[in-house]
């Protein structure tokens, strides 16, 4: 399993066109081969942080070359953010807990 | 890099001791060899994540058996969690974006 971490800061400006940009690119990757799960979070400090799961590597580079999700990188880097950092992480071991019970799902 | 994504849901009772272990841990975890940066996010939905970034595995595996952040996760298991996510990953690539230029700072 491939976990990208997308952590970045969004300028002031353009925020209608980000809007726009971040819905379609939401819409887009739902239905991209591979995608396990998708979700975006934000720190106190106006950070965010995407979490983009993905079967294989593979299939998550399928995605960074994606020519709409290329074009959204594009009006990212020229309009909507200030700085970001993308993290490719493998997943090397995985635990969950849930209804009082500990269970591991991957196990390098 | 090795970064440990930790997810979690809270329960609704028990919150005035979380907010006390939870600041414990944060200040021993800032304290422990190889911590890199560490920082929560919260999703719209009450979803928490917090990324734990270290040099090596092997740091972060000292870090897991931290007698005072066992004792701190039995008691997020036993009072403060509804459920948690644990993935342990390493980072295959990274790449950042500020002051309008592009950089990576780790291939494999």
């Amino acid at each position: 399993m491939v976990t990208i971490i997308f952590r970045s800061r969004l300028r002031p400006e353009h925020v209608e066109q980000y809007k726009e940009v971040a819905e379609k690119i939401d819409a887009l990757v739902r239905i991209t081969p591979g995608l396990i799960a998708y979700k975006t979070f934000d720190a106190a400090d106006g950070e965010h942080v995407t979490l983009a799961e993905f079967d294989t590597l593979e299939n998550a580079r399928v995605w960074g070359e994606n020519v709409e999700h290329l074009e959204a990188q594009r009006l990212g880097r020229e309009r909507f953010y200030s700085e970001y950092r993308v993290q490719v992480c493998e997943t090397l071991r995985a635990y969950n807990f849930a209804d009082g019970r500990r269970t591991t799902d991957v196990k390098r």
